[in-house]
């Protein structure tokens, strides 16, 4: 009978086709934000239920309001083996600014680098590059025998877009996809030799708003002085969205926010985070959160505000003398602890209803809404999963929090009452959402063989 | 010998043809703004001096460090003749955005509107069509036996650009374009049914400000917290520029800044403007400027500065959650009285540097800058104009400011020391710099008779 030497062995010999079939799939622009793609989207779903049944799943396309699901399910090859659900999305960020990328997005190649040869293509790690991870070791447990789990796997094409199918789905499909425990593949390392299972996540709220004045753009000679400017209304409202100490101004905002637990405060400490790199690497060097803050409380455990994104009026080269009819702005919340997104979204919107001059009306829209979510640290499957790391990196797995959002986890939580193990191989300096992305060789195939030795672990 | 009403009858039996002619201009997408459009400036340019050539001027392009400049001359019949340059601009301004459009903008044609057919396309007022009413006017003096001045004529491709060619054209070329008098066509008239002579524009500084901050963009849940958002920082700096009652907070605005004469402030009175009417038609209820002060006020007679674009982040559909590594804004200043555009620029780009946080880096670029004009309102050559517009519209000619900037006029003082004398056909409804421009058949059928008349009354 094959050892988990073999499998991890067949994952070690597989190493060029793993990077062929991963290269097939970030060559699919499956950008979910953008309608053009969505074609592309379809593609890559059903790239991957091919793939699924190629390994022995039972596999299909899942067709949503928005983009389609895959689900696929495979037994293990024991009886009473514990029963997963491991989850991925195939969705990318859009490419923008396509100028700043070195080589094209979507079309994926090997590079040098500090650490090796790394993976250079949008969805190199997120999350395409991770999924694979998983649907590599699995491949090489068919090789050699079988699944030593019962798992089912969720491919969903929206997490880039805040998920907006996934609540439905499970529900309506929670016979299939409840399992005793959920892996989740969309985080990262602690750093280039450590690896981590993040146990907290930041929530989200992202809503954007759009002010209307005049009823068509204007000469701002002709009117300027005159007429209302919704730029600068809209810079006002956003100004007063921080105090002088970097503090978020809407009230209510910081209501189930809590300081962190000193067992929680103490381990963290002792990860030794250095400030100074993590902002040098991306070319700062002050922390700009709340004052009083590490940058690891910035973005582990305190909520934010952020503009993601603001345009109005003529934006092209030159200079046109235009006074717009329109501006808008994409502005996110990060949530921690307590914070109610539904709550923080209405705080928002009133607070810009409380600042609209005459003449200037917002126009709303929510792209996503999701809690914060704290996961049990010393649970069982954390305990098997953490010597499964160390025996595959020869370091103890740190236990993290992370300041992005991944929705699913709550999902799952919600509607199927399962917790996540949150596992992944990403680096700080992956690019992710950045021009660039990309995903060390490492990571993709030590990955597979920690996920390997994980389900492993699970099964004993 | 042909009299003025022989020349008046060409006029009107030309029609169709001066019509035709104009089409064929504003087919031509000479957007001075856009890179791309830099070949349709130049067709523009070669159209015209071939226009000017078939009715007799010597003309030619002059290449230039950026889009072309066309010259003519042709002589008057008589001897002793005044001697005359009339302005005018090939270029417009770009069509975005393109979706508003109910025609597209370089496929001009008639329309039916309330004052009887109309000419849509970009450019069809400001001021391709402008700018034909004089060579139609030229036209049918030639066909009845010639100009009753000495005429030179001078094009600019880079109007809607700020004019950065023009001065140092002007100073190289200065014996070829002195006259006794300039003639720019680049304004309006009070109301669809009375004409107008501009005797005040106000000045334009026009500045372009770039925040950057991380090297990259950044992941908000990554990074958001700890790394500084330049569009946050962006916004401060813009609500900051004005205060609460409206009026510009950069130190030294108001410096050069008078209150208006008595004797003109009462002549204003007498034009009844319209508030109401005046916002009412674009959408608005509500002066915006300076508390205490009129509309009229506001675009005459006060300074502004308003945004004219502002871009960072991502502005696509949908979202994403990108801390962007820069964000920018086009940010322009009219300027009154005595205003000094130089020290305005300075004091803006200090108000930005003290405003930025460690680690954020502001580029600057200026797209232009010219100081208010105002222009003898009691010279003999106005009262000529003025009783040959009213001959031609029935009505007495009102002497107006225009909020708009026409840089040409300061560059004709200060180069060559000539007055200008503005008279323009635009109504306040023509979408100047908007989707859907257009210009009144009227005003291009009599805008050519007016200057037929004004010919002849300088000539007398």
């Amino acid at each position: 009978m094959a050892t988990l030497e073999d499998v991890l062995s067949t994952i070690d010999a597989e190493q060029g086709a793993a990077l062929d079939r991963l290269f097939a799939l970030l060559a699919i622009p499956s950008v979910s934000a953008v309608p053009a793609n969505f074609p592309d989207c379809a593609r890559a779903a059903d790239w991957l239920a091919h793939e699924l049944d190629d390994l022995g799943f039972e596999a299909a396309r899942h067709d949503t309001p928005g983009r389609p699901m895959v689900v696929g399910s495979a037994k293990a090859k024991t009886r009473d083996a514990p029963s997963l659900l491991f989850y991925g999305h195939y969705d990318v960020q859009p490419a923008d600014p396509l100028e700043l990328w070195t080589t094209p997005p979507f079309e994926p190649r090997l590079a040098d680098g500090p650490n090796g040869k790394r993976i250079l293509g949008r969805g190199a790690c997120d999350d395409k590059g991770q999924l694979m991870t998983f649907l590599e070791a699995c491949r090489a447990f068919r090789r050699n025998g079988g699944l030593p789990c019962n798992v089912t796997v969720l491919f969903e094409g929206e997490e880039e877009t805040g998920s907006p199918s996934l609540p439905a789905f499970l529900t309506a499909n929670a016979k299939a996809l409840k399992a005793d425990l959920a892996l989740v593949c969309d985080t990262g390392m602690w750093d280039a030799a450590t690896p981590a299972i993040t146990t907290m996540l930041r929530g989200l709220a992202y809503e954007e708003v759009t002010l209307h004045a005049a009823n068509r753009d204007l000469h701002s000679g002709l009117y300027g002085g005159a007429a209302i400017n919704p730029i600068r209304v809209l810079a006002r409202i956003l100004a007063d969205l921080h105090d002088a100490n970097g503090a978020v101004t809407l009230p209510g905002f910081y209501d189930g926010v809590e300081e962190l637990p000193e067992d929680v405060a103490e381990q963290w400490r002792g990860l030794d985070f250095d400030d100074d790199k993590f902002l040098g690497d991306v070319g700062l060097s002050v922390p700009a959160g709340e004052k009083g803050r590490t940058a690891l409380e910035m973005i582990w455990s305190r909520p934010t505000c952020d503009v993601n994104g603001i345009v109005g009026g003529y934006t092209g080269a030159g200079a046109k003398t235009v006074l717009p009819a329109k501006a808008s702005a994409k502005i996110s919340f990060r949530l921690v602890g307590k914070q109610n997104p539904e709550r923080i979204v209405q705080s928002f919107r009133a607070f810009v209803k409380a600042r609209l001059p005459a003449d200037v009306r917002a126009e709303f829209g929510s792209h996503s809404s999701s809690p914060a979510i704290t996961l049990p640290a010393n649970s069982e499957a954390v305990r098997r999963a953490s010597r499964a790391l160390e025996a595959e990196w020869g370091r103890p797995a740190a236990l993290i929090g992370s300041g992005g959002s991944i929705p699913v986890v709550g999902s799952l939580k919600r509607e199927l009452g399962m917790d996540s193990l949150m596992v992944g191989f990403g680096l700080a300096d992956d690019n992710l959402h950045s021009p660039n992305e990309k995903y060390e060789l490492t990571s993709f195939h030590k990955g597979a063989r920690s996920w390997a030795r994980i389900l492993a672990a699970l099964a004993a």
